[in-house]
């Protein structure tokens, strides 16, 4: 059928999509939701139809996607025919009834996904059928591999590539702006991509942002490696993987994650990482909570790593309480900058730093891997080391600690009873610091002025908020009456919570890798 | 956050939806496909968020039905926050962890389907779910019933009311046009809702269509009731459980079918049905392809009937081969008008329909059923009837059969060997029915000059294609050289077929109820 096209100037973030009037999608014999193939100037496109009845029949709404892709203009003619659907459904259906996947199918799913001949409804049920059956090694493979082949690569032609991760789940956890300079000054090659906050109250990418830009071509990237041996910067532009982006929007809303093994490898195997290690936070209120868990996921992230040629450790840590002393995007960076300053001195987090750090080093062959990075933070290598990748990306490598601006808007938690810190809610003091603005507003977030472990008089502050806007910090302070993000009581109290008749039972979900 | 109306025009059949400005969007903390909460003279309303460059920020672009529900102008100014996750969606991730879902968690997940709440993606992991794990006849209650609580329904007032069904899978089946006639001639009210086809060549409502309007409103399809016992309605529109209407959406494309038996039975409890007959063509080439899942289905189906209050018996019948002679919805009507003005003898047709005619009479208390629904369709009284119903409806109650028009192009597809039919595949003649144009071309179809069982000579018409447009006549009979609708041979031959090297096999599916 012949359409004339009417440019409807709506962008659907990168996907096809076509609006039909409802009697001409009845005469080509198409639902919505369904594909057809766009014909224009020997062009062939196929997008998702919409039907309509406020596009006029003989004509055809495209979205700046589709005008872009066939380079349409307005009344220009297209040859609009139904598409066959693609071989990736029958693949998906064969899932759905329990049948494992071979690497030529998962492939071309994924292509699927990416070029965008899937629907939502269609991703989703894939998502939701890998979520409820699982997937095993050998399919797991196939989808990180498949993922890492219908995106780009960073070739950097260097033998050892090293690189960490973090399952996340933990707040305050700013460990990486303090790896990447410490094993970037011992010369190794780590080219670090983070991503943004999604349900937490930062990521890594937001933290970085407020020292230097983290939106990076990759050919600036490679400029930046090659001068300092590392980088630090955002993932959502860099096509690497990008089947993974979409896929997270399926399993966001459904608390679902089964994707998280390929999702992380896929990523480590687009920047041609040769060792990396992997922090796994557990403990009650982190992603992973119990122990044996983890040592389950480490042993499948272990193997996976091993088929797709990337030598992996992991490390287990305590993510049963926030990293260091805050939360937030410029608060963290502070906290950081402070520490490779050698101006503070905060424990957990330089404990946890070392550690990765070194067993990096340690899976390259050096000995005493915890003491050498300790060495290299102590010695001012890696503050030198930090300032020349912000300089490299842009930023300003003479960055003092009071130019990262905090919110002015604050607020002192205090202590209404005495006794000692039992334990801190990750989940509540991340919703806090979201009501307060971050990872958004820059300067949003908590400072602890006290951790687990510490005694309280009543009155003492617990910890305070910053916000940017005032709206926000008057939000987050009603939120205080309904949460406890501190348990302080005596050292032998033994009950957990009660529950009551409400069967509901109230969750959050952290999704961010 | 308050923002400007821009009214897009678009349609989007029923949902709400709305783009943001994507900077828009991050400040209020919101995804593409989240969802928000609009607030304009204080009606609220939750539209699904697309994010976009092409509305400025600041502004709200706004779809039809946002602009009809809150009745919004251009300009005026939308105050939007951010809305929690409906319940519904923990009750989904549930149910994605193997839990079995109670009544009221089932009614929100419904409830939320019907007004817009829940998106696409979340939708079609429901169903996902369903379809791995299988929904036990509890949940099928619980569904049946919230589809019926949030619909319409009929109340005609009467202590009996009788209902047939079919779950389809067989092509050229006009059963239900001679069904209502003649219950409704034996003084039993039978109210007949149906469905247009949406993978087969012809739904019931198609097939009617052609004789008289079959899109009714809710008060006219009483007033006809009122008069004549019965009607022959379209029940796209009535919104009677329109749930499932939304359901049927996600499964099509992923060849699932889980929500079958709600699907079937609430619209019959939607038009308060007391006794319900329900067809399960069976065997090879049909929707059950077996007699012991057909029999297991029926033994699901009479218990789900008893929990909801409707007595049910089900009849398992010849599912191999098409119904009568004719395939297409002109076609269907004139053999069906044909056998109610007794012109011709169509022998399988008129078995089945007196069996299901008589199944409905013993029911409620009448003895020899089947002879006596054969003795309505022989004296005329069934014609009368039907006659009767095509003039309240607005059609032309003496409709005469050479009134229904046939497509004017035709194609004889003759034999190319002598021997005996030995089958004749359903699924590769609704493939030609429809290529030829059938449902959407109401004079399109076949007509079958031999059937199973029949002998043929070398040359002999098999069957005749009908097309309204050369063009579809055409690429039918293009597709003739990879089709092999009838299988010719000697009795004793037992070859069914080959597989080679390729493992992919082609398959169909059928949705149509």
């Amino acid at each position: 059928m012949h359409l004339k096209a009417d440019i409807l100037g709506i962008d659907s973030g990168g996907k096809p999509i076509v609006f039909l009037n409802r009697f001409d999608a009845d005469d080509i014999g198409i639902r919505a939701s369904g594909r057809i193939t766009l014909n224009f100037k020997k062009k062939l496109l196929t997008a998702i139809v919409n039907t309509t009845t406020s596009v006029n029949r003989g004509h055809i709404g495209i979205n700046d996607e589709v005008k872009r892709m066939l380079d349409i203009k307005q009344n220009s003619v297209v040859d609009v025919e139904i598409t066959a659907f693609p071989k990736s459904l029958q693949f998906i259906h064969n899932r759905l009834t329990g049948r494992r996947l071979l690497y030529h199918e998962i492939y071309e799913i994924v292509k699927d996904v990416v070029q965008g001949n899937l629907n939502e409804n269609e991703i989703s049920a894939f998502v939701t059928a890998l979520s409820i059956q699982g997937l095993d090694l050998d399919e797991a493979t196939s989808l990180a591999l498949s993922m890492v082949e219908t995106g780009k690569q960073l070739d950097l032609g260097k033998k050892t590539i090293v690189d960490k991760h973090s399952i996340g789940g933990v707040p305050g956890d700013k460990t990486t702006l303090l790896v990447v300079p410490i094993v970037a000054a011992m010369g190794l090659t780590i080219p670090k991509v983070s991503s943004r906050a999604i349900t937490s109250a930062g990521g890594t990418a937001d933290r970085a942002e407020t020292l230097m830009p983290v939106d990076l071509e990759i050919s600036e990237m490679k400029r930046v490696i090659k001068k300092s041996n590392g980088c630090m910067v955002w993932g959502g532009s860099l096509d690497l993987a990008p089947a993974d982006d979409i896929f997270v929007r399926s399993e966001y809303s459904l608390y679902i994650d089964p994707l998280l093994l390929p999702s992380i490898m896929s990523k480590k195997k687009a920047v041609n990482a040769t060792h990396l290690v992997i922090d796994i936070p557990t403990g009650r209120g982190s992603k992973m909570q119990t122990v044996s868990e983890s040592d389950f996921l480490a042993k499948e992230l272990i193997e996976l790593g091993r088929r797709l040629g990337i030598r992996t450790h992991c490390v287990l840590t305590n993510g049963e309480k926030p990293i260091g002393f805050t939360m937030g995007p410029s608060l963290e960076a502070r906290e950081a900058l402070s520490i490779l300053m050698n101006k503070i001195a905060v424990p957990d987090l330089a404990d946890k730093v070392c550690h990765i750090a070194g067993s990096i080093f340690e899976m390259v062959g050096k000995k005493s891997g915890y003491q050498l990075a300790k060495e290299i933070l102590h010695s001012g290598k890696a503050e030198k080391k930090m300032r020349e990748i912000i300089g490299l990306q842009g930023g300003n490598s003479k960055v003092k600690i009071e130019d990262l601006a905090i919110g002015g808007e604050k607020y002192m938690v205090r202590a209404k009873k005495p006794g000692q810190i039992l334990w801190m809610d990750n989940i509540a003091l991340i919703e806090l610091a979201r009501a307060a603005g971050a990872p958004k507003d820059k300067g949003a977030g908590i400072v602890f002025n006290k951790k687990t472990g510490d005694k309280v008089r009543i009155g003492d502050v617990l910890y305070t908020i910053y916000a940017e806007k005032p709206r926000k910090l008057s939000r987050t302070v009603e939120l205080l009456s309904e949460a406890e993000p501190f348990g302080i009581g005596d050292n032998i109290e033994m009950l957990i919570h009660k529950i009551k008749e409400s069967s509901f039972v109230k969750r959050s979900f952290m999704i961010d890798r």
